[in-house]
């Protein structure tokens, strides 16, 4: 394993990726609320939202207060990068107004799903996503680039592996080297993970990668597992397994942090990360929409001091 | 890997550890129905319950009836083993007279465990099950030994690795080479598997290693996942994931057959095994208790045949 002890990193976004499906409107200070709690509970990144049209995602609408807010108060501690979800030009610039320090950007590897999104095939919006994360380098932020529908797409089933080894390549070439590879539909699967990082290792040893997993088929934790047997450092995960279609039947979420948190903490890792406190958002989360969300040791109940 | 793409095993243990902490009595005509049904999927071995006094788990009570049921009937097709848990020489006695054809039989490797399953500590408790196991497998049926609380403690927290292959080596050297590690309280992590079933297989290749998770935790999955990296091939499971207690908010029961069928599925594992069957039952399950049972994919769906 690439990872020690000490350096895997939690990226929260259950505030973006995870209410973005969510009917019910969060307000500001519900959410400030959770987000504090989460910047004292140990987790290294927090996603905040995305700046996308009101229209289109109502629940992020307020993205731009919220960093606002959180800059202005100076509570913030020095060790937790608040981030956000950047879509375009537009998002850069909202994100440099309002005080994003990390700027996560994507592109899909399916065509399909490319136009779908963005109105551009993959080639286009690959050059421009590389375009929009040097202006956000330049301006001194950290950033992060994706490969959506990495292990499989929605409407084209299977993605090859090329395929997304071809943008993780034009990515590094352009010297982005944090790569994140996000499985938007829930198709992953352990091995396929395993292999598909094992080649980046491949081609770049130096290469900070990080993953995104969802819950569609329950295998978010295990697909986690194989990314860190692969050497990924940085893990994405929402709090409660939030982020599935409350809509549809479908109970998978994105992975869920505070269940991450045990699996990694009983294997050593990052002892440091409070699960009690992870658990009392879930908890809270759970009490706000009033049902009962995906992720497991919230329910159960944390282990034991001893054991994890 | 140990494991051949053609030679993983999937032991259906829902019937038996699934319904015994249901307090609803499943009817014995209703069991037959999902026997029936799992007996065509294409699982291997399927547990139809287990020789407990009737007093103590009423659920188990018609177990000898649904072996003679299905015996008599001869509907059974010859690739699936029925298989029973068998505490005592009394329920030996009762499996050896209804027609069991494997006889499961464990001990647990906590002393409080135990004493308070057994009334007899560790090593007398494993002398008396290798002269049971003994004596089924004189009878000609095939004998799995298993390691209960292989992995921790609800009484005891920690259970050293040594305690639990000590047990392993005494099975071995009584001959018994079909040998389950039973993680009864949910509380193993991936690495810990990955760690007891590699040691087991360096003192002898030969052994047929199965496993046996509790979805406590949400490790279910990640467990039968490293369990396979380190050479496992008989996976118990249950049908929804049935197993959790019912009376708690603790959700995890068995870890689900269904999901971990469609899991080795899509990495090339047991194509045969028909997933849609085993959603079938899932769905019946479901509808019978009147609630949303743990598993993932019964309410996912099952995944485009394209996919798995």
């Amino acid at each position: 394993m690439k990872a020690q002890m000490t350096d895997l990193l939690f990226h929260e976004v259950g505030l973006r990726d995870g209410l973005q499906m969510e009917a019910l409107t969060v307000p500001t200070d519900q959410k400030l609320r959770w987000l504090r709690m989460l910047m004292h509970s140990g987790v290294d990144i927090i996603q905040v939202g995305s700046f996308v049209h009101p229209a289109r995602v109502p629940q992020m609408a307020d993205t731009d207060r919220l960093f606002a807010a959180l800059g202005e108060s100076g509570e913030k501690p020095a060790n937790v990068t608040l981030s956000a979800l950047v879509l375009n030009e537009k998002g850069l610039e909202r994100g440099l107004a309002c005080g994003v320090e990390m700027f996560c950007l994507g592109v899909s590897a399916s065509e399909t799903h490319s136009r779908k999104n963005t109105g551009m095939g993959v080639g286009e919006a690959t050059e421009r996503i590389i375009a929009i994360a040097g202006e956000a380098g330049a301006a001194g932020k950290r950033v992060q680039v994706s490969v959506q529908s990495a292990f499989g797409c929605g409407y084209e089933g299977k993605v090859p592996q090329e395929r997304v080894l071809a943008i993780v390549r034009r990515y590094l070439d352009a010297g982005l080297n944090n790569i994140s590879l996000a499985d938007t539909a829930g198709h992953a699967v352990p091995d396929q993970v395993e292999r598909m990082f094992s080649a980046i290792m491949a081609f770049d040893g130096d290469v900070d990668m990080a993953c995104h997993f969802h819950n569609t088929y329950g295998l978010g934790l295990v697909n986690a597992y194989a990314a860190l047997k692969a050497g990924v450092g940085s893990f994405e995960s929402s709090v409660a397994g939030l982020g599935g279609c409350p809509f549809t039947k479908i109970a998978g979420g994105n992975v869920c942090t505070e269940d991450l948190v045990h699996m990694f903490g009983t294997m050593g890792f990052r002892r440091d990360v409070k699960l009690d406190q992870i658990v009392g958002v879930a908890e809270e989360m759970a009490n706000f929409f009033g049902r009962d969300l995906p992720g497991t040791v919230y329910r159960t109940g944390t282990p034991a001091e001893a054991k994890i």
